[in-house]
C-alpha cells in the first residue's frame, strides 16, 4: 500500500463507514423504542407522512433539474472532466440521501421523545439527541465516503501525480461538491419557505384571530407547522452542513496542491483532510457519549460538554495526524506540522467564539434580548427598531473573529493554513449537527404532546429541551455562517488557482463592477425568499380561515380539521417558490463568468460574500433575538402573555421568522454554492477566455 | 494668462461667484415677501429659532473637534502638506457656512410658503422652490470657489508641474474635502437623529396615545418635529451633496493627473472639472428658470422639466468645454474629447435612471407600494415583511445601472471616464439640491398652516407640494446613493494612486480581511444610528407624556405647551449621539491603514462600499415605500385612516423613519468620508509603510 495516497483515502473511507454504522446503530435503537399511546402515534404519523411526502415531491421536482444540469456539465466539459456529470449526480444523490435518512429518523424520534418525556428529562434528551446524532453521522459518513471513493476512482484512472490531480481528480470532485451544493440550496430555501409559511399562517389565524394556543389540534395548519420544523431545520440544516463540509474539503485539497513544496508533500497535504475527517468522526462519537444529564442536571450543560469535548478531541487528534503526515517536512517557506496543528486550534476556537457571541446576542436573559423586551413596552415599532439595531450590531464581533481567524491561519501556514482552520471549525460536524437537529425534534415533541393531550409534565420537559434547542440552534447558526464565510475565502483562492488567471487587481473597474453587483445579490435573493414566505403564508391564512368557516365543529374540537390540505399548500408553495432564488444562485456566476470574465466573476464572488455574510448574521440574529424576546415576555416579563408588550413582541417574532429560518440560513448556502459553481466552471472559463 | 492653468481656475471661481450671487438675489427676494399673519410669523419664528439654535450648538460641539483634527493633520503631515490643516478648517467652515445660510433661508421660506399658498399653488411652489434654490446654489458656489481658490494658492506657491501638483496641490486640496466630509457626516447623523427623535416622539404620544392630529399645536413635540425637517433634510442633505461634489472633483483631478498623456494635457484634464462645474452652475440656473406651474399644471411636472432640462444643458455645455480643452489631443490609448462627452452623458443618464427606479419602488400608486398597502390588511407583520422584501428587491436594478455606468465610462475613457461620468451625475447639483430642499420647506409650510390654523385650502395646496416633495426626495436619494457609490469607485483608484502601492490582489488574505471587516461597518454604523434614534425618541416620549400630565390645559388648547424643552431634548440627544458613529467613521480607516497596511485598507474601503451601497438603498427605499403605503391608506385605500390596515402601516412608517432619514442617507457619507480620509492619509501611509 502506498502510504502517501492509499492510506488517507482508506482512512477517509473507513471513518465514513464508521459514521454510517454509528448512525444505523442509533437509528435501530430509536426504532426499537415502543410507544403505546395510539393517539400520539397517529399524530406523529401525520407529521412523518407529511415530511416524507414533501421530501419525495421535492426530489421529484429536483430530479429533472439535476439531470439537466448534469447533461450541461457533460457537454460543457472536455475530455475526462465529463465525469463531472456523474459526480454531480452522486453529490446530489448523497445530499438527498442524507436528508431522507436524517429526516426519516427525526420524524420517528419526535413522538418517541414525547413518550420518553413521561419518564424523565434525561430520557427525552437521550431520544431526541439520538435522533439528531443519526442526522449528524449520516452527513459526515456520506461526505467522507463519497469524497474518498471518487478520489480513489479518479486517481486510479487518471494518475496520481500533482499535474493529474490538478487536471482531473479535483475538478471531477468539484462536480460532487456542486451536486451537494445545489441540493442544499433547494433544501434550505424550499424547507425555509415551507416551515415559515406554515408557522406564520398557523400563528396569524390560529393564535391571533381564533385565539387558540400554539400547537392546538384544532388549528388546521398545526401539522404543517410541525412538518415544517423537520423539513426546514432537520433536512435543510443537514444539507447545508453537508455541502459546507464537502466544499471545505475540496477547497483544502485544491490549496494543498497549490503550496510550494515537493510533489509528494503536495499530494499528502491534498489528501490530509480525509484523515482529519476520519478523526473528526471519532471525536464526534466520543463527544456524543458524554451527552447525558443527571437528575438535576441541565441539558444545556450536557450538550455543551459534549460539543466542547468533541472540539477538543478533534484538535488533539489532529496533532499526530499532522506529524505523521508531514514528518519533518515543511512547505511554503517553512510551515510545518505544528503550524497546521495551530491552524486547526485557531479554527476550533474561532468557531466556538462566534457561536458564543451569537448566543450572547440572541439568548434569553442577555442584555440585548432584554433591551428588546423593554422596547416592546412602547409598541411594535420600537420592538422592531431595537431588534434590528441589535441585529446589526451583532454582526461586528463575529466578523472580526472571522477576520482574525483568517489572519492567524494565514500567519501559521499561508492560504493552506486558512483552509485548515476552516476545516477545523467543521471537524466535529457530527456532534454539531446532532445538537442542531435535536432542537426541532424536541420542538416537535412538544407540539405532539400538545396535540395528543399529554399530561402537562410532559410538555414541561419538552419545553425545557426546546428552550435549550433554541440556544443551540443559535450557536449552530453562528458556526454555519462562520464556516460559510471562511469556506468562501478558501474557494476564492481555489477558483483563482483553477482558472490560471494572473493577478486580479481590486481597483480594476471590471472587478469593482463585479463587487458592486455581487453585493446586491444577497439582497435580491433574500427578497425572493421573504416575498415567497409572504405569498405562501397568505395562501395558508386563507385556507385556515376557509376551514374554520366551512367545516363545522373544528373550533369545538368535535371534528378533525383537514390537516392534509394545509400540508399540501405548504408543499406546493415551497416547491414553486424555491425555483427562482435557486436559479438566481446557480446561473448568476455562470453568466458573470462567461460575459464578464474571470476578474469580474472573482469580484462578484467576493461581493456576494462580503455583503452576504453581514446580511446573513444580521437576519439570523435579529430573528433569534426577537423570538427570545417574545419568549421572555411569555415567561412573565413586561406584563406577560396577552399584554401590549406581548403583542408587540409577536409582531417582531413573526417578522423574524423568514429572517432567521428562510433568508438568513439560505444566504450561507448562496455564498458557498457560488464559490463551488465557479470552481466547477473554472476549467471552462480558462478555455473560453484563454488564460 | 496661461490658458492651461489660469483659465479653468478663473472659470471655476467665476462660476462659483455667479452661483452665490444667484443665491443672494433669491434670498433677498424671499426676505422681501411680507407675511401679515402674526400667529403664522410667531410660530414660524419658533421653528427658525429652534433650527438656528441647533446649528449654532452643533457647530460649537464640532469646533473643538475640527481644531483637534486640524492639529493632528498638522503634526501627522510633513513639509508643505501641513497646509492640509488649514484647508481642512476651510472645508469644514465652508460646509458649515452652506448649512447655515441654506437653513436660514429655508426657515424664512417655510412660513412665507404657507402665506403664499393662500394665493395659489404656483405662488407657493415659487416661494418654496426659491428657498431650495438658495441652498443649492450656495453649496455649488462655495464648493467651486473653495476649490479654485485653494488650487490657485497652492499652484502659485508650490509649482504648476505635474509632479508639484501630485506632491502638493492635490493632497492639500484633499484636506479641504476631508473637512467638508467630516462636517457632512456629523450634520447628516446629528440631523437625522434630531428629526427622527422628534418625529417618532411626536407620533407615538401625540397621534397614537393622545389621538390628536399631526402638526397639532397642542403637541409639545410639534415644533421640534418641524425644526427637525430643516435640520435633517435641508442642512443634512446640503452638507451631504456639498461633500459629494467636492470629493468627486478631487477624485477627477487625481485621476486626471494619472492618465497616460503629455504633461500639459494632464494638467488640463486635472483642472477640467472646474470648468465643467461652472457650466453646471449655468445649467442649473437655466433649469430653475423653467420651474413654474400654470393654473392647472402639476408641480411635479414643473420640477421634472427643470431638472431634466438642467441635466440636458449640463451635458450639452460639456461638449464645447471638452473640445476646447483637449483640441485634437488624446490620452490613455486614444480617448478624446468626444469620449469624455459621452462619459458625461452616461453619468447624466445613469443618475436619472437610478432616480426614476427609486421613484418606481417608493412612489405612491406604483405596484410595490400597493403591495405593501395590501399586506397591511393582514397586520403589521405582513406590512413589515413585504416592505423589507420590496426594499431588498429595489437594490438590484439601481446597482446594475451603477455597474453599467462604471463599465461604459471605463469603456469610453478609462478610469478618468468613470470619474467624468460620476461628475456628470452631479453637474446640475444646484437644481437637484433645490428640488430636494424644496420638499422639507413645503412640508414645514403645511405644518405651520396647521399650527397657525389657516383655512383648509392652504393646507390642501401645501399638501400637494409636500406629496411632490416626497417623490423628489426619493429621486434625490437615488442620485445621492449613486453618486456616493461612484465617487467611492473613483476614490479607491485615487487612493491607490496616491499611496504608490503596486498591485492589490483581491484574493490576498489581508485584502479579504479588510473586505470582510469593511462589509460589517455599515451595519455597525446603522445600528448606532438606529439605537440612537430609539433612545432619543424614548426621551421625547417621556417628556411629551410629562407635559400632558403636569401642564394643565394643553389638550384643551388653552395653554401653550413647552415647545422649547422638546427642542432642547432633540438637540441634546442629537449632539450626544452623533459622536460615536462619527468617530467610528473617521477613525476606522486610519486604524486599518496604520495597523493593517494599504492592501487591507483598500479591501476595507471596498468592503464598506460594496456592503454599504446595498444597505443604504435597502434602508432608504424600504422607508420611503412604507411612508407612501401609509399615505396611500390615509388617502382612503384599504379602509383609510383609523382602520387596522392604517395602524399596521403606521408601524411600518415608524420603523422606516430611522431607516430612510437617519441610517440610510448617513451611509452615503460614511462611504465617501472613508474614501476621502484614505486619500488624505495616503502620503502618511506611503511614508509609514515605505511603498
Amino acid at each position: 500500500m502506498d502510504f502517501t495516497t492509499e492510506l488517507p483515502l482508506l482512512l477517509g473511507f473507513t471513518g465514513g463507514l464508521l459514521a454510517l454504522l454509528y448512525a444505523v446503530w442509533k437509528s435501530r435503537w430509536i426504532m426499537a423504542l415502543e410507544v403505546p399511546d395510539e393517539k400520539l402515534k397517529r399524530i406523529g404519523g401525520y407529521v412523518a407522512k407529511g415530511a416524507m411526502a414533501f421530501l419525495v415531491r421535492e426530489y421529484k421536482v429536483l430530479l429533472p433539474f439535476a439531470v439537466a444540469a448534469s447533461v450541461l456539465l457533460y457537454f460543457g466539459s472536455h475530455s475526462f472532466l465529463r465525469w463531472e456529470a456523474a459526480t454531480f449526480l452522486i453529490g446530489a444523490g448523497c445530499s438527498g440521501l442524507a436528508g431522507f435518512f436524517g429526516m426519516k429518523v427525526a420524524t420517528q424520534s419526535n413522538f418517541r421523545t414525547t413518550w420518553a418525556a413521561r419518564t424523565s428529562l434525561n430520557q427525552a434528551l437521550k431520544v431526541s439527541f439520538a435522533g439528531g446524532s443519526v442526522m449528524g453521522m449520516t452527513v459526515m459518513g456520506l461526505a467522507l465516503i463519497g469524497i474518498s471513493a471518487i478520489l480513489f476512482a479518479t486517481m486510479s484512472s487518471f494518475g496520481r501525480e500533482v499535474a493529474d490531480m490538478k487536471a482531473w481528480s479535483l475538478p471531477i470532485l468539484s462536480g460532487f461538491a456542486l451536486g451537494a451544493s445545489c441540493i442544499a440550496l433547494f433544501a434550505r430555501v424550499g424547507g425555509g419557505i415551507y416551515t415559515k409559511a406554515a408557522d406564520v399562517g398557523a400563528d396569524l389565524v390560529g393564535k391571533v384571530e381564533a385565539g387558540i394556543p400554539e400547537d392546538d389540534p384544532r388549528n388546521p395548519a398545526t401539522i404543517a407547522d410541525n412538518v415544517g420544523d423537520n423539513v426546514g431545520d432537520v433536512a435543510g440544516m443537514g444539507a447545508d452542513l453537508y455541502e459546507s463540509f464537502v466544499a471545505t474539503v475540496l477547497g483544502c485539497m485544491i490549496l494543498g496542491l497549490a503550496v510550494e513544496a515537493p510533489a509528494d508533500l503536495k499530494i499528502k497535504l491534498c489528501l490530509l483532510p480525509l484523515a482529519l475527517g476520519a478523526s473528526g468522526v471519532i471525536a464526534s462519537i466520543l463527544g456524543m457519549m458524554l451527552v447525558r444529564v443527571g437528575k438535576n442536571g441541565s441539558p444545556q450543560a450536557a450538550l455543551n460538554l459534549g460539543t466542547f469535548a468533541a472540539a477538543g478531541f478533534a484538535a488533539i487528534f489532529s496533532w499526530p495526524i499532522f506529524h505523521y503526515t508531514l514528518g519533518g517536512q515543511t512547505f511554503s517557506g517553512g510551515a510545518n506540522a505544528n503550524n497546521l496543528f495551530w491552524s486547526t486550534v485557531i479554527g476550533v476556537v474561532g468557531g466556538t467564539a462566534i457561536g458564543l457571541l451569537t448566543e450572547y446576542f440572541t439568548g434569553t436573559g442577555g442584555r440585548p434580548v432584554n433591551a428588546i423586551v423593554k422596547a416592546s413596552e412602547t409598541g411594535p415599532a420600537t420592538n422592531l427598531i431595537t431588534g434590528m439595531g441589535i441585529g446589526m450590531m451583532s454582526t461586528a464581533l463575529p466578523i472580526l473573529v472571522m477576520a482574525l481567524t483568517v489572519f492567524l491561519g494565514y500567519w501559521q501556514a499561508g492560504l493552506f493554513g486558512v483552509a485548515i482552520a476552516t476545516l477545523g471549525m467543521q471537524l466535529f460536524l457530527g456532534i454539531q449537527l446532532a445538537v442542531d437537529a435535536f432542537g426541532p425534534i424536541a420542538d416537535n415533541a412538544g407540539g405532539l404532546a400538545e396535540m395528543s393531550e399529554q399530561p402537562s409534565s410532559v410538555r414541561a420537559n419538552t419545553d425545557k429541551l426546546d428552550a435549550v434547542g433554541n440556544t443551540t440552534a443559535a450557536i449552530g447558526k453562528g458556526f454555519a455562517t462562520a464556516s460559510a464565510a471562511l469556506t468562501s475565502v478558501v474557494l476564492f483562492s481555489a477558483f483563482k488557482e483553477e482558472t490560471g488567471v494572473g493577478s486580479i487587481e481590486i481597483t480594476d473597474p471590471m472587478v469593482l463592477i463585479g463587487l458592486l453587483a455581487g453585493g446586491m445579490v444577497p439582497y435580491l435573493f433574500s427578497s425572493m425568499c421573504m416575498m415567497a414566505v409572504g405569498r405562501a403564508a397568505f395562501a395558508m391564512v386563507e385556507e385556515v380561515r376557509r376551514q374554520f368557516r366551512t367545516i363545522a365543529g373544528i373550533l369545538e374540537g368535535t371534528t378533525e380539521p383537514d390537516y392534509g390540505r394545509c400540508v399540501d399548500i405548504s408543499t406546493r408553495a415551497a416547491l414553486r417558490e424555491m425555483i427562482l432564488p435557486g436559479i438566481l444562485a446557480i446561473l448568476s456566476p455562470v453568466l458573470v463568468g462567461f460575459l464578464g470574465g474571470v476578474p469580474m466573476l472573482t469580484g462578484f464572488l467576493v461581493g456576494v460574500t462580503v455583503s452576504g455574510v453581514s446580511l446573513a448574521i444580521f437576519m439570523s440574529n435579529t430573528g433569534g433575538a426577537w423570538d427570545n424576546a417574545k419568549k421572555t415576555i411569555e415567561a412573565g416579563a413586561s406584563g406577560g402573555k396577552g399584554s401590549d408588550a406581548h403583542k408587540a413582541a409577536v409582531v417582531g417574532d413573526t417578522v423574524g421568522d423568514p429572517f432567521k429560518d428562510t433568508a438568513g440560513p439560505s444566504l450561507n448556502i448562496l455564498i458557498k454554492l457560488m464559490g463551488v459553481m465557479s470552481v466547477v466552471i473554472a476549467p471552462m472559463l480558462r478555455r473560453f477566455w484563454g488564460y
